[in-house]
């Protein structure tokens, strides 16, 4: 209940960043698909433990300097079965080592079938007498398209696993304005209505540093809304994707922190896990290479908020 | 392109209806259970054997009756990639024996990630020189929340690979409404605008019974609306959920098709994989109870309709 956990690794490693873990095949050093090509073909299995090792060696390599990861769902599903096992052991790995691990797989549906997402991402499954955590995320993106009984289970879990949810709410891409950006008869935007559902979303289980349970996801594409948000929504911490490769500078997004430097956490995917290419290093370096990016990317951030 | 494969199935074999395959493990047939229970335990991987044997079954008794299946993509993610894979056999198995596949995803993200869940769900996947089709599904359900750069991708596989989607407008849940049915200043609500989205997103893919590739979730619990939106939207063939169980009747969602009986597909999941339960027939007897209830469900609403 809350983004507590989460918060507190955020200020122990003075880091208010995750790594998104999207990763495309093309993404891959030819070294690590060849082993596996050898093995098992040019398969979905085959690429999918391309996906596996090179997750692992990133996360071996930011793990005592990013406080979480957030693995893209779509990335996994794409490679089947296999490239959800991939997920699933990514997460698991991730976890022993100590990072906080948010799926960014934007689910949504009606109240009994959000259940069985729940179910999978951040709660258990029963088969018999045993429980199992199928995925075992801390976190989970949402839709709320559906409102409120489209969000009740992951609340529910929430409450009584520990877990968060962050709810669509400006998403960062080119058009998220054509639906998100309409006024309302009442002057709202949609998508200050969505993030005012949030905010009564979240309104039961509210932690230490104020933040709840259900945070937002708000991008770093649009700075000025970012900021508004920050003052509309007090309780709902944010998820800010769109830093980087997608065009948000660190600057712009400051405004998305409270005056501790708390309230948001910030993702880079690409930029950390091609940084051997931009960096122009050798492939075998690349682990490193996404280490440094992910320093760079800290210090970047934390020099216009007032993280302590 | 366009949804006209569906639709002349539907025609033929005169049913407009299409079963949901949601297959909670709890509804599957202790004799069933045992069965992979006695192999695996009760595991993720028994349960998900189990599933699998249950939607055959359902399969081989339907596919000669109903058009096409709609599996819920929750109810086996939620057994991890053991899930995943027996939703790629159900797909599979059922494309084998004629059916059309409507995954029920509800997915969504921004462009570049959207094009990572259109390859897994109805497009393929580049692993060396092969092409792999992950999931290969007919058409998915999506969610437009994110523009049209979220939905692009989708129709580029429609255009391509003659695939179709279906986006959320108007949901059958009892919460629909907090964010569906609010007011725009220009006198739209959400779901209308969302409704008018999906016909210009459709525009370049009509089919010859003049239905696009762009197909509409709107719930049979909503009948007016439901009919509003047939008006409204004469292009966008509807993926009518909510009938039986969640409260639909069949003359309510009537309003849902167009003079030829044509424009949607009415879908049932509970009752027709629960029909054995309601039966009160040997749970040995499931699937043909299933068969009983499709054949009344089709001619409970073919009565409505005017289906040549």
């Amino acid at each position: 209940m809350s983004f507590d956990r989460l918060i507190e690794r955020i200020i122990e490693l003075k880091n208010p960043t995750v790594v998104g873990l999207d990763p495309k095949l093309e993404y891959i050093p030819e070294y690590i698909k060849r082993r596996y090509q050898n093995d098992d073909g040019c398969t979905l299995r085959s690429a999918a433990k391309s996906l596996f090792a090179f997750n692992q060696m990133i996360i071996d390599e930011i793990h005592d300097i990013v406080p979480a990861i957030k693995p893209q769902a779509a990335y996994y599903e794409m490679y089947g079965h296999y490239g959800i096992k991939t997920l699933e052991k990514t997460i698991r790995y991730a976890k022993l080592n100590g990072m906080f691990v948010i799926t960014d797989a934007k689910r949504n549906d009606i109240g009994a079938t959000m259940e069985a997402y729940t179910n999978a991402h951040i709660g258990a499954v029963t088969v018999g007498d045993n429980e199992i955590e199928p995925f075992g995320a801390d976190a989970v993106t949402v839709n709320g398209y559906l409102g409120t009984d489209g969000i009740e289970p992951m609340l529910k879990a929430c409450r009584e696993r520990d877990k968060g949810i962050y709810v669509l709410v400006k998403t960062s891409n080119p058009s998220s304005g054509e639906l998100q950006d309409l006024k309302l008869e009442d002057g709202r935007t949609i998508y200050e209505t969505m993030g005012d559902m949030c905010e009564k979303w979240g309104e039961d289980t509210r932690g230490k540093y104020g933040y709840s349970a259900v945070g937002a996801v708000v991008g770093a594409t649009y700075p000025q809304m970012l900021t508004e948000l920050r003052k509309r929504l007090p309780h709902t911490m944010f998820l800010v994707p769109g830093y980087g490769a997608q065009g948000g500078g660190a600057e712009g997004l400051s405004g998305g922190f409270d005056e501790n430097g708390l309230g948001a956490i910030v993702n880079s995917s690409r930029a950390v896990m091609c940084a051997y290419r931009k960096e122009g290093c050798d492939e075998r370096d690349f682990a490193k290479a996404a280490r440094r990016e992910a320093i760079r990317m800290r210090d970047d951030i934390c020099q216009y908020i007032n993280l302590k």
